[in-house]
């Protein structure tokens, strides 16, 4: 049986924030904003490093400093510099150097600067981790009350085709916001496309109540290479149902059923793995929220309440 | 006008989490919980550091490190402790060695081991500061809504008289939790001393919904030596109150008067610094938990969101 910091350990588990200078302990590679620049954007993993240290067709499109410990994406503007990635990274894929690449989904992510917001580049999807990147997403907790108050929430299981984490329980709704998309649009498309959650009913009771932010190093469940840095900032939404609105069914593929399960039998499951790994987190953080935990039942309180929202400034 | 980042850099003042072995660099001293260990228990501001290795009468209640960076309260029980650490403040009080000791409260505060939690010691509330350990509080905002569904949040004055901020305003709630006092139990008290509501009313309405933690660097509107190093832990409480309940007024001399405000007036008090700094970090909380601050309206949110719940680990 996991407890609630075993769920957080096991999604935030990347070792505690290091100074710029000391990052290179842990063996990653630093993408740097510029060739000379300390404004670190991503944890470049080792082997990363050495492909990017190969000579290719595509070594102009980067630069990596002298000891290998940091690389920069080329270019003036976020034009050349997301024209330069997408080089790199298409030539990976059409090489076959990567197996997180198997996975690519032809959409981009945004890179941006962890002090001004500004928009660097954009990445293809699937290589963000490569670059150990921030990517940013949206999870809804949709929920509701019995006739005798106790509260229910609705929680969707994985196909057992998608690519990561098939099978496992999930968050009401979830998906990665592509460069361009704002926050609350990308929550309606998620909702509507995995939820079947009509759009009037989201605009009008989703209530945004935070961000849980953490830093995972990737196992075998989420496919590809193990060890990749994936620090990620998910947007976190509340949308409690009365009787009479629409309630969440499957509306692609990538969700299998949805099931209306009590808070014990939701913290059961999480306590025998069932959820994926960062659905663990937001879970946690509504309950942190509604007043399911608290100081005075969960031993662990003070550290999870601060480790569901670690600063992702690199 | 300062921004809402501003303010969170206001209270959560002190540079970002260094591994222990880099602590020194901020020229504090360490507070460990034994002479060769590496738990690091608080901060000891410099001077308390020099005053430590001042042969005194009280030099057998603690143990220097050799290159004085470090210092452990002697004894092996939690009464050995508390009692040696009490000697060493208590003279400290008599001879008149630190401002901050004339706020002498008569009210211990725990030292908890951060991992196992265990009680390792108590100490005097004014003397907390000197040796930088973490501290507990309760803050909840009380807040109802008008007649047209406008959020209204009750916000006291505090007495131009109190020892600390003096005239500034507060949270509806708030207060220090002592060594052995539940943390349910002491927002029930602060709420009936400093409010006037009703045990029956929090009991029934408060919910917990989180902790704001920060590292506070504290200056001369605290009262006592600048500098010194307040790492807090505030658990966080919603009290929404309907038209038929009671309304917070002032219960002792420590709050001058109630007033209502709505989320804009909060905004704009908060803006002109007219709120005490830890109370904004909260008040920040509750806009972010309720919807009022989101990623698409506060350009900071990320950054503050994270450093809202700032990891105390020391």
């Amino acid at each position: 049986m996991k407890s609630n910091l075993d769920l957080v350990d096991e999604c935030d588990n990347f070792p505690p924030s290091l100074p710029a200078s000391r990052k290179h302990e842990y063996d990653y590679g630093l993408l740097t904003d510029g060739p000379d620049s300390d404004t670190v954007l991503g944890y470049v993993h080792p082997k990363v490093m050495r492909v990017l240290n190969t000579p290719s067709v595509v070594i102009s499109s980067y630069r990596v400093a002298p000891q290998s410990r940091s690389v920069a994406i080329n270019g003036d503007t976020e034009t050349e510099r997301s024209a330069n990635v997408a080089a790199v990274v298409r030539l990976w894929w059409e090489e076959g150097w990567f197996e997180v690449l198997d996975g690519w989904r032809d959409e981009l992510y945004p890179v941006y600067h962890p002090r001004t917001r500004e928009l660097l580049f954009s990445v293809e999807r699937a290589a963000s981790a490569l670059f150990g990147v921030v990517t940013y997403g949206v999870h809804m907790t949709v929920f509701t009350s019995t006739p005798t108050g106790e509260m229910m929430i609705w929680v969707p299981r994985r196909a057992k085709t998608k690519q990561t984490y098939p099978g496992l329980l999930d968050n009401s709704v979830a998906g990665g916001i592509s460069t361009g998309e704002g926050v609350f649009k990308s929550l309606v498309r998620e909702a509507r496309e995995e939820a079947s959650l009509p759009e009037a009913l989201v605009r009008e009771k989703a209530v945004a109540v935070g961000a849980v932010t953490y830093m995972h190093v990737r196992d075998e469940r989420a496919g590809g290479e193990t060890g990749l840095l994936q620090p990620e900032c998910e947007y976190v939404f509340d949308l409690e149902l009365d009787g009479g609105d629409a309630t969440p069914r499957p509306g692609d593929e990538e969700v299998e059923a949805f099931n209306l399960m009590s808070v014990p039998e939701v913290q059961a499951a999480l306590g025998r793995g069932e959820f994926k790994p960062n659905c663990a987190l937001v879970l946690l953080d509504f309950f942190v929220r509604h007043g399911v935990l608290t100081s005075e039942n969960e031993r662990d309180y003070d550290e999870i309440v601060a480790r569901l929202h670690r600063n992702l400034r690199l």
